[in-house]
């Protein structure tokens, strides 16, 4: 130990000090080549290390030539901006390092986590359920396709694949992670069904009724139904109730990918998006995007009790030796050693409230509202879409959105990505940022129409 | 926002000025109730919010009554302690909040993260391989698993189970992991066989090539053995060597579960444990146990290149619109959205060297011997096992270790843990702190000693 190094709060108030003055200077920075990078920072593994000092000087550079996620010039993602409170939150977490399989060795930090999930549980009408915390929406739907295939298929968890007819369904423009979940279960692939969407990017529920029968009648064995809520490049909300009733009549699974678009719950005005959630088996919701906490944070809900650690429990004596494993969350994960994901949100929440919560949500609308009218009034902008959630999707006549979103992030003016509606490659732009004044999002406009002024035509649609 | 707030550098350095006195002071608590937490403390999430100021005084509150991972009381985990260069660059990676799919999103990130997996991977041997980070060694094992049963059976993951004779190896005393992941990716647990251990607790490669032997012989595929480096309970190293040649001639793959183990490749003069690891299809690592870095840190490595996008590969023209797929990590892994988990290793390494590294592991192998030695010279205390890693697991004659454990706990006097060898129940010490001292582990000795003189007799060896 060097007698003469920094103490670990001084060393970090010094870094956070560099590190938001340089950010607050320069709220985006062009994107420079893995070449450029090496050649400007040494970024090797020594043989001799350095001092602690040296080391936050050296955390410091690489800050300053890091992509920005947090400041106003950032849309590239469905989330974006800095929650102090949060990241507080998350900072004593890494201080203390509780690891949140057992009461045991976490504590409080275990009552800190039921308490989030028990209230994110009611607020989508899911009281008597259960949660757990995984690492990232995919993983949270994942587990979430695992409990159903157990409860399904009984067997499978411990003799293998039980029916090779198992079949589920989802909309075409669900994440990727749907499939991507399905693979890794061992499933199959080719056994999910995409649905195709409606004009306003919603799974047809008559598609999707037609499509069971098919299933069955050719003797296959549906069991899931992934409904969206707020899908990734249109934010849009599967109309869950006629889903949960098709649900019902055919005895499926009902799952909804909230990762997006389930924090709307915490608006009363906009809560209607998600009817019928209340009837869902289990919903994944990530207060990593819209609800601004450091990512991850990814929640799943159930509304059954007990299915959890039936079909993720596993013996581990070395492990869960003390206290009733209702207090020890590790028989109810994916996980084994698992970071504390729930303080940042606990720490966001006790900052805001419920109140506060809504006046986010609304204020995310309320941007969103302010894009979609300047589009509307600009004579070579076009919106694709009516946003039903904090997604506005748009292009500039004429012009590639690939090329101008790939242009603004190489100048270093704005990061924002894009996406597909109905056919065409389109501007995605997301609110998620809380902070954001309405002149930012006229900067970001401005920056947009500037470039494409140089912007080659769009591909053909099939392009 | 509340103009009067303090900066997040400065409450930062408060809350963590605070949390570290408080922790000096008492680096060891005793075990409350939740319902005795619960009164203490307003775990609640209201409806109105509160300051920012006033959240950092509640986290300090919860942190007061959080169980300790870091000081020279905890023994109850792989892992303990805290290393101050880590803790800020996992800081700073909340505070950046990249998320690691994209070379767009997180930039010079992309390159840290790089770097750090080939170094880890030219440390083991496995230079023109790849890797990457899953949040915890459970999810990394996972991930070989689900490449293996892609190599082994191609079609699995489009068509589902291309085999219901697919069968795997791993010791009886591997970690739980194993047995989960096969579950989980629908190969069925049934056909995991658990191969007996040698009385040092190695998997035994006679009985292995038996094993393999009749499952081929009764028609079934086997196709990959789990060996462990590192037990969770005695710390035993399988024997890599021999278990390669095995796979070699089966053609089987071979993964090791060096989650705790593989940080002995850090020391020359422990190296020789992992022999053969560089013959290994694949190895979980987990920098966050005897390198001491915030959990989850947990890598992957693959001997080949290409696999990882091949088995968890996913289009996504939303997300992976620029830059060559070899910069976007999201191609390669089982997250979308994902913590950057590099940064802190890569901070920590920067301080300590290759050197330093070196001194850690050889620090606490030596408190290690040093625990053994008090046990062999103490007349009440039994070695059960001559401990191969950092693990020194015995018991207090004629006590029952998991009683003196829980009381420890209660107490506040202690947390340590226990596990079961040779069919006996025995107090598992690790030394995993490398901020020790000799006399901490005396303390130790002695608390569990006195402690001792109230315990029941051990229950029978089946008990």
């Amino acid at each position: 130990m060097n007698r003469d190094a920094p103490s670990l709060p001084d060393a970090v108030q010094r870094m956070l000090r560099a590190v938001l003055a340089d950010e607050s200077k320069h709220p985006v920075l062009p994107s420079p080549s893995p070449e450029t990078l090496r050649r400007q920072l040494d970024l090797s593994l020594p043989s001799t290390g350095r001092s602690f000092g040296e080391v936050i000087d050296e955390l410091i550079a690489v800050a300053r030539v890091t992509p920005r996620t947090t400041t106003t010039r950032f849309f590239n993602q469905l989330f974006a901006g800095r929650e102090d409170a949060a990241v507080a939150g998350e900072i004593l977490a890494a201080v203390l390092n509780n690891s949140m399989y057992t009461y045991k060795a976490a504590g409080v930090q275990i009552l800190i986590e039921k308490e989030v999930l028990a209230h994110m549980a009611s607020i989508l009408g899911l009281p008597g359920g259960e949660g757990s915390f995984q690492a990232g929406g995919s993983l949270t739907n994942l587990a979430a396709l695992l409990v159903a295939r157990g409860v399904a298929f009984p067997r499978w968890r411990e003799h293998g694949a039980e029916s090779a007819q198992a079949v589920l369904y989802s909309s075409a423009e669900s994440h990727y992670s749907i499939a991507k979940a399905v693979g890794i279960l061992g499933i199959g692939r080719s056994h999910l069904r995409f649905i195709e969407v409606d004009e306003a990017g919603r799974m047809r529920v008559d598609l999707l009724g037609q499509r069971i029968q098919e299933d069955l009648a050719a003797g296959r064995r549906p069991f899931f139904i992934n409904a969206t809520a707020g899908t990734t490049v249109r934010g849009a909300f599967d109309p869950i109730d006629e889903l949960a009733e098709l649900a019902r009549q055919y005895g499926l699974w009902l799952h909804v990918d909230g990762a997006f678009g389930a924090s709307v719950a915490l608006s009363r005005s906009r809560r209607h998006l998600l009817k019928g959630i209340d009837r869902a088996d289990s919903v994944c919701w990530d207060p990593h995007k819209m609800m601004g906490v450091p990512l991850p944070c990814s929640a799943l809900l159930l509304r059954r009790k007990g299915l959890l650690q039936e079909h993720l429990g596993e013996g581990a004596e070395y492990l869960f030796q003390e206290d009733d494993d209702e207090l020890n969350p590790g028989q109810r994960n994916l996980h084994c050693g698992r970071h504390n994901d729930a303080l940042k949100l606990w720490a966001l929440w006790r900052h805001l409230g419920d109140e506060g919560w809504e006046r986010r949500i609304e204020r995310q609308y309320a941007l969103a509202a302010h894009a979609k009218r300047y589009i509307e009034d600009h004579p070579r902008l076009v919106l694709s879409d009516e946003p039903a959630c904090i997604n506005v999707c748009f292009e500039v006549e004429g012009a590639d959105s690939a090329w101008i979103c790939r242009r603004l992030s190489q100048l270093g003016r704005q990061k924002i990505g894009h996406g597909r509606v109905k056919g065409r490659r389109v501007i995605r732009l997301v609110t998620a940022n809380a902070a954001l004044e309405e002149a930012d999002l006229d900067r970001l406009f401005e920056d947009i129409l500037e470039v494409a002024e140089e912007a080659p035509p769009p591909p053909s649609p099939a392009g």
